[in-house]
């Protein structure tokens, strides 16, 4: 074992608004030993996701908050170092919920082993992992894009945007990215093939947008929320379909904007255009995940599926990277590089 | 021929927020014959609609408005004075968009032909007719209550929404009406059997309606929006469906409500509780016509289904009549005899 002492990030108080530093605190703990039936794991990869923001309110929301003092919760990729688990031996690359520390112990629940020749095992966070299921979700499930028609997603460099938007040109849609910043636009549009994508930095980003989609919009892919929202509403077409997947925008919010309260004109636009709107979680169509694996790993090899990685050196910097995140400041996907 | 003058109601002007009584007038014209392929219809029955506020106005919708100076629009049922067509002949009752005359000239072009022996034709305006049919796309098509889940209705004495809770009830759900008043409150209980009714104008309505709720609320069934809606939100339940049919509170709106702007706290709803909200009209889904007479055709006969009328005497009479459906003033299916 390389090292007696493990280290771990607690949650070390909420946030009011967007988080701070001192809402995290680093802890040392000794490196546990695995008892019967259990496996010891270094983490090599953590996952920044928006959701996180989420877990460290008390708000209601569909899962219970971290505990004050308790670790960061987050999906990871480790390394297992010692079992005594039939299942698993030293060496084997397994991903799972990890949480915010250098060293985990586990009985194997909730665990997967990773093929390293398949893929990059980082992949397991994000294109082939939970944000690309988040996305295939979205898409074949709710938004079902049809030839033609024009899909348009926020956040579109991200995670889950860009295998949306990708998901989406598959299908044979138009597709339109939304993204924060020209450098990540060209991204979207030269690297991963979207038809146009516009800066919502922009001043004119809502005329922008309404140019970029003279056919109106048949799916709205919703990660962000907010502005960009309203300024999508207004071009969607008869039967538009907005699968809810994150209102990011928002997560950071203390109160809700002023008037005019604008939902009887969202209600009078769901009706006449007959809109559906649909909030989504992944964890409840886990039951889809072989048929993504298997699809998306396909799609990856092939060269039809891109990703970027935006890491962060070091399990110090995640309360760093996961501020960053809500500002939207990464570079496709967030992870952490822990050892 | 009863008489050589007919009468009609013409848009005078467009109304600004609630419609006046200067914004119709009653036109006379010389009753027309039949040419060759042509049938003369003297109406009997006009139907009263909230739909028809959005026709008075030129805001976009998903249909043309009524051009000023020409007859309002609306179906009716009548009876065929005269008639070149093949297929009509002289005592006939038909069922079409007749609109606010007492007498039309039509080709035979979407009308329906009805069996008085089966059904009283008013009802092929309501219960059996087009808000019959809404109610029952919007419970089986979109909302689709489980037996033991909770289904809420706005409007609940209202043509549609009376059906909509009969319908969701045979399905083996919890009802809750919302209704304007005690009296139809009482009605929505003990005649249409709901579980209960909540009178939206109690200063408590929303203290009330969640005490009515005490396992949340599963499906519901959108006719009215504003402060109705914003009473069910917080009620509604994981996976919850809302339909949306209608949002008559906000027809006769002139600007939109004061702020905060709670579209923001709306979307982080459908996403943590995986909410959808899907707007529908019954024109969209005229396929299911057929299957619908015949259901509830035979619920009708059994006692399953029942339904009120609450009738408006005379043509001169029937902008009064919308004016105070727009106010929930009718008790029942707003209808206007006209001869």
């Amino acid at each position: 074992m390389a090292t007696d002492i493990a280290r771990r990030i607690v949650l070390a108080s909420r946030p009011a608004g967007e988080p701070a530093p001192d809402n995290f605190r680093l802890e040392e703990f000794r490196v546990p030993s695995p008892g019967p039936g259990e496996l010891l794991i270094r983490t090599r990869w953590l996952s920044l996701d928006p959701y996180m923001r989420g877990r460290m309110s008390d708000a209601p929301s569909y899962m219970p908050p971290v505990a004050v003092g308790a670790p960061m919760e987050g999906g990871g990729v480790g390394e297992v170092i010692a079992s005594s688990h039939p299942e698993y031996a030293a060496g084997d690359i397994v991903l799972g919920r990890l949480g915010w520390q250098t060293h985990v112990l586990s009985n194997g629940a909730g665990l997967r082993k990773l093929d390293p020749e398949a893929a990059p095992p980082s992949t397991a966070l994000g294109v082939l992992g939970m944000p690309g299921l988040t996305a295939y979700i979205g898409v074949t499930e709710i938004g079902r894009p049809k030839a033609g028609e024009t899909f348009v997603v926020a956040a579109a460099s991200g995670a889950v945007g860009s295998m949306a938007g990708q998901l989406a040109r598959i299908a044979g849609a138009r597709v339109v990215g939304i993204a924060g910043g020209e450098k990540k636009c060209r991204y979207v549009k030269d690297e991963l093939g979207f038809d146009d994508c516009i800066d919502h930095r922009a001043a004119d980003f809502a005329e922008r947008l309404r140019a970029a989609c003279p056919a109106g919009i048949d799916v709205y892919f919703e990660n962000v929320g907010g502005k960009v929202f309203e300024a999508v509403f207004p071009l969607l077409n008869l039967h538009a379909r907005v699968p809810v997947c994150g209102v990011i925008s928002q997560y950071n919010a203390t109160e809700l904007p002023p008037g005019p309260n604008l939902v009887p004109a969202l209600m009078r636009g769901i009706l006449t255009k007959r809109i559906t709107i649909q909030g989504f979680l992944v964890g409840d169509h886990f039951g889809k995940a072989g048929e993504f694996y298997k699809q998306a790993g396909a799609w990856l090899r092939e060269g039809r599926i891109r990703y970027r990685e935006d890491v962060i050196e070091g399990l110090e910097n995640a309360p760093r990277g996961l501020i960053g995140l809500l500002r939207g400041e990464n570079f496709g996907k967030a992870l952490v590089r822990v050892a």
